[in-house]
């Protein structure tokens, strides 16, 4: 790799009963000189926003180093040249050299450039282009603006607190992910589910080292609070605010009336075994990413992460949170009249 | 009373197993000729609907008796001469007389005009005064083409079920409501709740004569399918298309965990009975109208009517409610994009 | 087949609003001559109580024909002579031959009895075998009574309804399935779900020909009154009486939040088409087994079946579902009190 | 008052941000002098238990102060000599005195020890007396092994997070509760709901100055982590645990399919306000308490209060919630066999 770094980039780690709310504020001691962007694959529209990007962070930051995945590189290297590619086995080097980075493309795309940062994540600041975006404060128009207050001036950073996720067979050994020797590291959340296995699983949860409960359901997940309007939400799930440290356990279609949802303190590490009863195995998968296909008493371990996602906000106080759930998700949206002035079809 | 009526009007009665979809046409034998109207109080827009509707009536179908009730008379007499008055005392005369009635309000002016009529009801057509309308299916501009469906051609009729509640003492003695000796008819809901009571009441439930469950609560719903996006809807209980033949008990705000609303067949009868532990009453209602504070070990026992109102629909085969459950409460929305084109505030 | 049958069993059928509580009764005009046994496969204890109860059958009714399918014909055949056995290729047999059917296993079981039948079905009384059972009154402690009873004397049959399911490619031409020319038929529920496919599936649902809403979820359930306490109560649904004729529509997982679940009169067809903006498959399941996976813009419709299950019930009026859904489904289970006498551990 | 105090208790405080699982220690630097008991009113169950207490207090402890509250003195001063009494307009003696405090009752026994205290709350140990008791983690088979431990020995202390609310009138005057210039303290939550009143209420919420939604509901519910086990989890809210920091918001039976329950971060205040649409008050109750009723425009606004209740628990690392939770609330009750052997009833 040829990227020429003068100092390792800050790293944002987080504790429990950390205040976190959007307060934080991103200043640089020393100009950023290496910026990651990650892009959505295969998407026209997303494709003309690199470029885009690229041509105007060349033309106002000629000094920037701009990193990109080896398929981005494949993808577009030979329309733009001088990029900077970090191979697969080399994930490190993303924590040591990228001062920050930038998405292009939806949830899905921010929640992939967390995958790449197994330990300290620099600050992101994610652009929508088009699709639905939850995690995405900024649309693309505003990019020139919004990059020059990120790299010259100073801005709100929501912490976003991360999981993370452990795997062990059934005799406690690790299960390596990827050949890697690390913790998976989760944004939304860690789901078990059955999967194509036509039958219930039955999942043995603990907490703190003592039995919690035993889940039989499709699945079962232990989601952050940014992870509460995922697929949380979808299984019944409350919403979470972004800076209520905590882990919610929401369970996938149980069998039993009474499997409400919980909220569990940072502190508290989560066990969830696939039971010896269980009549099939259960997929595993980190925001969505299939990881682990779970044999009987094989089993994760989940707690809070001390590496959350430094992501760039629009506003300070979570006035973002308060749109997008109203906005994005509709949340209590009221009931309203159908017959306005004159919409009604004559009979 | 001055009315002339030469025949009783055709009394419309419900089975249970009545295949009841909107399949049900109106067409008259002879012309209708007395028409009632019923119409929000105070409101000002009603009231020039209804000084509308009344001149155009007159000029179009001069030899129609208009039917009102005292306080409408009173409001409006001075301005409309020559309206019918049925009194307070002698509500037979409505089920007796009435060809047919119009509604001029929001949803509470329906369930109102219900409240009329304790046996059988004529069919009914009810005009949205600007207000949310999930049962007016008529947005008032159209009301000269709807009426003349109504009175001259034939119209599909939406057989809206009912129940019927009886108030009984400890001792079984029924209680007497307004010094009639009729069970009261609901629309949407018999509802039991505590009201200003702090406390929680305990309701022990009983079907077909046979103890269901006791209910630790705010309080029970028994809702017709038509009552199913009322309350029972807020407390958590499905949309149930107006016919599918059903009660739906839904409890409000139960102490327990496992309390899922369930729906029961039009066979049978449901006694809800103030527990001898329960803390304190329970409010009766009847469509949102107190009717009854219920005592210890008092009840009320609820069963469908044979009485259901004949609602006039835009269209055939329920496609109204398609329309309404999608339009008015807004059911399964997507999330969308926030980020339209432009839609996005420069930071 | 040696089988020798004089006459063909009378066919149960249901129409739409046919009152059916559990006030139908089984009486033979001609005693019956012909049993099939269903038994769960592999299950020692399922093993013996078929044996006990083969034997006894021979010894009070010896000339009662006995059928099995062929997989326990295999199992059991060395140890029982003279069973009868209907090939798969001739599945009819099932409906020409058998004037009842005894299931011993759990719910699954009678669930695969029902999947014998395409057509209509005849009466079936099932034993549970220590497991769950929400559909089996019977314990197998029983079963001398219970058979002596349905054999000669005349019991209350509960006519569960039937769901029938086509499939269709998206040219509109069917998919036969086991290359049968039929539709299938569900005692529970028909599902669409994304299966082992990371992604949300894209549902479009219409009924009676009208667009209703796009389901983008996990998947969807069509479930049968029955069905209601099986995968649909898991993913929020009510709970919904045998004797009300409905579909239930209950999504599994939805990306909204307010897609509550939805009760369709049985009249209506819904079809089920997988949108073509679906990133993923959807795996089509009749109560609980895998029958296809739907590609983009292939549907499925699914309809009130005419051939319900009648099944052999312990009581009339219902009364085993009050049982069950407070024993087995512990409904709106009261929160009571930790310290018993004595129950608590000494610090 | 005749008590002889020392010393000023220490004083309890929660900051944002406070690691607060069952981790606290409670030991004395010098031995507690006065206790409070508190007890259920007019139960004979609760008296004898009182008075055994005292007895065995006086024996062991004679230099310990005992004080009660007005009523209980008169109820049981006759019997028992020697009882310090704190009138009611002098209530900051409470706070100013007390070194730990006893409640013998239910659930809510320890719910208005908690509304003794407006600032300040002593350490409180709780004994459930035959009824649920969700905040009672004693029996009091055992309170003489308890008691010693607290008084010589070292106890955990769970610190639960109060709210405190203060009420305002349309014109930002604040109104005076119990003539008391102090903020109300709730352990549970704060709650505003329609009453008797038979129409909906409309509640403009917002949290830190910004618009958050408009409740058109029964009510709504801000409860505290502990209280989302009472009336927040009746209305269909999550299960906090007492460690996340965070104010829960829940609907009571609102007019929308999408009102999920949401927690805020405890740096954030709510206002709630009845608007000036609503057609009618609104009840504010404080673990419920009446206190006000809101009128239009009025508004109350509510908070993390810095005043925790220190209650003394029987384990650490908060093991009694699990055990709470899956005993007492039969959380993730799962469906089991309704026939063991021989429990079914011949036919
Ligand atoms: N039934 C459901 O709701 C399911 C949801 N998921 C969620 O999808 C996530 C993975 O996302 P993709 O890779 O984009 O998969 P995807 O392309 O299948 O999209 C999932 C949807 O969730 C949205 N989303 C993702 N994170 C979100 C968040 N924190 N808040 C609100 N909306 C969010 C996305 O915008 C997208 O609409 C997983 O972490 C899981 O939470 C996964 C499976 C099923
Ligand atoms: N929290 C809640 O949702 C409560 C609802 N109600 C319902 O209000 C009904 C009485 O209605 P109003 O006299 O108008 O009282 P209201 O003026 O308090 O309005 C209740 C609301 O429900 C709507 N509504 C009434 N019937 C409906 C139906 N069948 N489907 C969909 N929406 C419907 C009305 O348009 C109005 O928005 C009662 O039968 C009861 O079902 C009553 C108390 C509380
Ligand atoms: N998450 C869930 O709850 C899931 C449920 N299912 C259900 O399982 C059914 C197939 O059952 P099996 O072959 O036994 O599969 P299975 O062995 O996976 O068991 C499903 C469970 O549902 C119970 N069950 C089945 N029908 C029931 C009913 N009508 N009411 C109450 N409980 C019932 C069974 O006793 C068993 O405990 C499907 O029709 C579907 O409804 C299927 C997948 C997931
Ligand atoms: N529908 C409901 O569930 C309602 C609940 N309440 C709750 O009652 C509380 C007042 O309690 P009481 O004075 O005892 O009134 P109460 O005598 O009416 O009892 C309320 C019930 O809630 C239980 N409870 C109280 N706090 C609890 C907690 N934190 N966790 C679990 N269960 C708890 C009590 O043991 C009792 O069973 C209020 O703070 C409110 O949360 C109040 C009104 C209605």
């Amino acid at each position: 790799n040829d990227l020429d770094t003068n100092r390792p980039p800050a790293e944002v780690r987080q504790k429990i009963g950390d205040e976190y709310s959007a307060e934080h504020l991103l200043r640089w001691s020393q100009p950023p000189r290496t910026v990651l962007i990650v892009k959505k694959p295969n998407d026209e529209r997303t494709r003309a926003a690199f470029l885009e990007i690229v041509r105007w962070l060349r033309s106002e930051y000629p000094y920037m180093n701009i990193v990109v995945e080896p398929a981005v590189a494949e993808e577009l290297g030979e329309e733009v040249s001088g990029l900077h590619v970090i191979s697969k086995d080399n994930m490190v080097e993303y924590s040591r050299t990228i001062d920050f980075a930038i998405t292009l493309g939806g949830d899905g795309t921010i929640l992939h450039a967390s995958s790449l940062f197994p330990r300290a994540v620099p600050p992101i600041i994610s652009f929508s282009l088009g699709t639905l975006g939850f995690l995405l404060p900024f649309g693309f128009q505003d990019y020139q603006t919004a990059l020059i207050k990120v790299i010259e001036g100073s801005v709100p950073l929501l912490l976003r607190m991360r999981l993370t996720c452990a795997i062990f067979r059934n005799d406690g050994r690790r299960v390596m992910y990827d050949g890697l020797d690390q913790d998976l590291q989760a944004m939304n959340d860690i789901t078990l589910h059955r999967g194509h296995n036509p039958h219930l699983t039955v999942i043995d949860c603990s907490v703190g080292g003592e039995f919690l409960t035993d889940a039989v359901a499709d699945g079962l997940i232990v989601s952050t609070p940014t992870g509460s309007t995922a697929y949380s939400l979808s299984a019944g799930g409350p919403i979470v605010h972004p800076a209520v440290q905590s882990l919610l356990l929401t369970p996938i279609c149980p069998r039993s009336l009474s499997f409400r949802p919980a909220l569990l303190p940072p502190y508290l590490t989560v066990r969830l075994r696939l039971s010896k009863n269980s009549r099939g195995t259960a997929q595993v998968s980190v925001d969505g990413r299939d990881v682990y296909l779970l044999g009987k008493e094989e089993y994760v371990e989940v707690r809070m992460s001390q590496f959350p996602i430094p992501c760039v906000s629009r506003t300070r106080h979570g006035k973002d949170w308060v749109r997008d759930i109203n906005q994005t998700l509709k949340w209590n949206q009221s009931f309203t009249n159908r017959h306005g002035d004159g919409d009604s079809e004559p009979w």
